[in-house]
């Protein structure tokens, strides 16, 4: 039964090309033995037909290497079947990078070079020379922002260092692209030093309409959010923090609706203390929830705790944990209508939310394996559960970032969070916490709500929180 | 007659629509009172019929502002013809900005994303994480260069700063990417400090493949070049310099074949001590030329000179004017068979040529305007005469970028310059010095050499000058 909620959690994808007889029935007896090796389908092509075969590229998805190599074996053995080629499909599609720096203008004669390059191109220089804030019209800036990574917290792998961060850096530059018509430039920052970072973007901000900074480890990450945020005139905006957290407040925006609970009233634990945790805790403290428990490796985060604790901790121990609840999840988690995990793979048990309050709700974010598969605490009782491939930051960063370019504000306060946070909810189907990700309009109207809120403030003479 | 050449001069562009009779000759009458205004026809488009009216969008090309003033009054008392509006071809060109960074790979389904971002990707940087060098493959990296300025001297223009200077950074991009298929970043550097240029780009420099680095002022760029050099993995290539002197070099081999001349007995003076200047005449001394003077606004530079040096000139005067040439440039451009200008409009007159050895070659490469106009040199005697519109470093930049990154050298040698220099002198048409820009074969053949000289350095283990 869990099979369905795991399968997107596979992370070996190959491409096989299969050379299958051509008879009624065929590819469906491989399908079934590809079945059996608990094995996922993914796209089938046909590539060619010959007088007694089919050729035909498969896609597959496995758990491990392990799982594939068993699953090829056991493929390699089918009588009538022959395996042509093997793939490695993502690496293949990663082929040569994700992004390109291309031209919006056509240059296809001497004479548009000379209009787009020297001698015409003076005329745009010194218009932006008299009017500086016309570059934003007739240059890329007001449409272009950096992601800029140390690589020092990727993903569920960690501390991996600038290369290998580089494919997600790609990853989030298409979707930015894609779903919000945002140009966004990885930047590579080979460095585990705060001034070295936070110098650097400082130097090249003019380039940019914002920063984002992006899988770089707590708690350097918030050293480098506050201290460039003060220098520069454009928004800088950690997404691991704030777009997570904007979702997380979309969700149970509207998982509130769902279950008739109020914010004022909703008991919440949340577990981890990593950056999206705490900018998470914040956020939920700012619009307005007031009870919520935060917990670590450690156990509940409380004032005058000794040991694990820095200054991000003291702040959280001070807003939260009123009744000073101690001890560790397993404790903690009794009673609590609400939890959120943003920590690691596993570490809620199905007798664990039987504990909670009545209808529990529960966000288990742990990527790409999350707390509790959302089956298992759907089966112990829970009224809403979901992991992070429902509650997903990217359905927040793209509009957020559009948004906030368009207004041309120098700072993402928490209203527009807010504001994108109650959009995405508004936009849920009837039974969902979120909108799906691929549906356009939904980062239109988050990029909407943002704008505005952003031409709001500005008309009242205000630009930050 | 001198029209002709100047043309490509005009800095302002200007796209008007015109209301226009729709009788036969009407449309030739209007391009006869312009052509009596001395503005330039560019492209004429079809926007409407009526039935007594066709409605026609007509590019022009003025000298000035006070120019297109006094055009357009005059073309408004045209009777039976009417200006409906007018845009600024240029600015309207540029609007949003010339460049985005957009995806080379398709998402429309979820499936997609779940290859190109989380969970999928994680392969990829698994990959890269045992294989550091893969990055080059599997991330846009091994095609991607950044081009950083601090604005300090643009163009004609000068130190006009970060913003203004976008626009140019953005046209180098477009070639780059049009002609040899390269992904370049503008990035801004808001500082005249060197340390703060080198150390920002050094912890960038691994999300590039090679630096660019254009229009930093000499003796900044210098600075710059070598020091950054020295510090990363990666070739650092200020094209103001060696882009420049690699085409003129290119203009240089091919003028000699057809004069009939020797790069060890002709005599070559270079006004101008600049960047561009000074790094041509280390590249000829490297090629093989001997006997070369050089003139900044004190006259000649030569050992031992006091006032106006700095060590660069200090270099080049241990390095030519062997005969202890001095004087101004009126003097000394008496007797030399070349002149290379890389000064300032209209520093030298047909007088000065007829001074010059029998059937000189002139270079006069000041922008937009020359030291000379080509037609005025060609009337004096000069057998060949050239400005900065045949001679453009965008002919020789584009494939040796790609060249350098195709053989993923650390550096960009003389030998790589040189390859480009030859290819282009040999790819020039029978009559010219070099060929055309738009010819797109002309820059794979400068990446293949440049290329191939990189990887047979690379398999002799040298990787430097």
């Amino acid at each position: 039964m869990r099979k369905k909620f795991e399968k997107y959690s596979h992370k070996i994808v190959q491409k096989i090309r299969f050379r299958i007889p051509d008879v009624p029935g065929a590819l469906g007896r491989l399908a079934m033995e590809i079945g059996k090796c608990n094995a996922i389908l993914g796209d089938i092509t046909t590539i060619d037909i010959t007088s007694n075969y089919v050729i035909r590229d498969i896609t597959l998805f496995f758990d491990s290497k392990e799982h594939y190599a068993r699953t090829l074996s056991m493929l390699m053995k089918l009588k009538g079947y022959k395996i042509l080629s093997v793939e490695d499909e993502i690496l293949s599609l990663h082929k040569g990078g994700k992004i390109a720096v291309t031209p919006r203008v056509n240059i296809s004669t001497l004479s548009d070079l000379r209009m787009i390059y020297t001698p015409g191109v003076a005329q745009v220089c010194s218009h932006i020379l008299k009017h500086p804030s016309s570059a934003r019209d007739y240059t890329s800036i007001g449409n272009t922002i950096c992601i800029a990574t140390n690589g020092s917290a990727v993903l569920g792998l960690g501390d991996i260092g600038v290369l290998p961060a580089m494919p997600v850096m790609e990853g989030k530059s298409i979707i930015l692209n894609k779903m919000a018509n945002v140009s966004c430039i990885p930047l590579l920052i080979d460095s585990d030093q705060a001034d070295v970072i936070v110098n650097t973007l400082y130097h090249l901000s003019k380039t940019f309409g914002a920063i984002m900074i992006e899988d770089i480890k707590a708690p350097l990450c918030f050293e480098v959010e506050d201290r460039l945020q003060k220098m520069v005139q454009i928004p800088v905006f950690h997404d691991d923090q704030h777009g997570t957290a904007t979702v997380i407040l979309a969700a149970l925006i509207k998982a509130l609706r769902l279950t008739r609970r109020n914010k004022r009233s909703v008991r919440i634990v949340i577990n981890g203390a990593g950056a999206a945790a705490i900018a998470t805790c914040k956020m939920l403290l700012n619009y307005g929830f007031k009870d919520i428990v935060m917990c670590d490796r450690a156990g509940t985060i409380y004032e005058g705790r000794r040991g694990g604790m820095n200054p991000y901790k003291e702040d959280i121990s001070r807003l939260t944990n009123k009744r000073m609840e101690k001890g560790p999840l397993t404790q903690v988690i009794k009673g609590k209508d609400i939890f959120i995990g943003l920590s690691f793979p596993g570490l809620v048990t199905a007798d664990m939310v039987k504990t909670m309050n009545k209808k529990p709700v529960v966000f288990a974010l742990a990527n790409p394996v999350p707390e509790i598969w959302p089956k298992d605490a759907l089966d112990a009782g829970a009224a809403i559960a979901l992991d992070g491939r429902t509650i997903n930051n990217a359905l927040a960063f793209p509009g957020i970032i559009r948004g906030a370019l368009d207004a041309r504000v120098s700072t993402i306060d928490y209203a527009m969070k807010f504001g994108a946070a109650e959009t995405l909810a508004s936009l849920a189907g009837k039974h969902d916490v979120v909108p799906n990700f691929m549906n356009m309009n939904v980062h239109e109207k988050v990029a909407e709500a943002v704008r505005q809120i952003g031409l709001n403030r500005l008309d009242k003479g205000q630009n930050a929180d």
